[in-house]
């Protein structure tokens, strides 16, 4: 079960934009996230959620889409996110947020999964947009943005090849394809 | 259904030892982390596993248990983890993992409760200790260590105090509390 929610898991970039999202539906996908382990329980993440229109595309002007697909600078109107979810450290709370922010993005894009919606982890922000965009006091620093809606692209893992290239690629018909090292390239005996 | 993965999926800190791990429930549990999001799929996680005695002992010497549990220095013998998970950063792959280590342990964490296993995740780790009982090359920098076993031990949830303290603590019959903070502490408006 939670092995076809991984594999579903994929970072998806064109969605079906019209597809509204709801609050309830974030504040279910971030009480995945809360109720997920923290580092010393110091519990340092918080979150502002973007479902609006206006806010959306705000948000979207700030981030940085798919490195390696050089010719495509990220879903054109009709294929953005349908939402965000923005992730937030809270200096004020502790020194460091040690590795919540990718334990609670696990538990928010696996929750999204399993409600036929999926997303993608952006780390490349304009982080001084973002922060002037939602208004942000200087106690909180901007980790991450997920992006969510209701996924309109395939993605396929692929073996890495024999020379290593570990860049996602697409094909003429736009299907997304993502090379992974095999198991046994990544368990050390 | 994730949701009862996330609730069941505690810090477990106290195991039935002599329940024994076999490697290829590791290798399943890394590959739910090997098929998980990797930022700019860099993919430079590389793991080692222990499953037998000996190693486990040598292991288990190298971390810090239960920082706010002053009175308690980790399980005695026969309350140990079962086996290891050694999660580490090569290097050679990449010059930052980003927030990976956090996606891989809570999907490694939750693939372990669907099998009626738990664990923890340790950053506090003695990582030269660690790195010389396992003759790692410097090319890998150890990023933590989820200790693994099947669980002896209830961890109950509980709401924030309104000390703001965020310790967990144990009862007198040993039951382990971790307050959470609130969906609305932590969802800005």
């Amino acid at each position: 079960m939670l092995r076809e929610f991984v594999l579903k898991n994929r970072s998806y970039r064109r969605f079906h934009e019209e597809h509204r999202l709801d609050r309830d539906t974030l504040r279910e996908l971030v009480d995945l996230a809360r109720l997920s382990s923290s580092g010393a329980n110091l519990q340092s993440l918080k979150f502002i959620f973007s479902i609006d229109q206006e806010r959306n595309a705000h948000i979207f002007a700030t981030l940085g889409w798919a490195g390696y697909l050089k010719d495509w600078d990220g879903p054109s109107e009709g294929e953005r996110p349908s939402g965000y979810i923005v992730m937030l450290f809270d200096r004020s709370l502790a020194k460091t947020c040690f590795w919540d922010h990718g334990i609670a993005a696990q538990s928010i894009l696996l929750g999204a999964v399993e409600r036929n919606l999926g997303g993608c982890m952006f780390g490349n922000v304009d982080r001084d947009r973002l922060q002037q965009v939602l208004a942000l006091d200087e106690r909180y620093e901007i980790l991450m943005v997920i992006a969510l809606g209701k996924p309109k692209e395939e993605v396929r893992l692929v073996p890495l090849g024999v020379d290593g290239n570990i860049k996602y690629y697409r094909d003429a018909a736009g299907v997304h394809y993502v090379p992974k090292r095999s198991l046994d390239d990544i368990i050390l005996p």
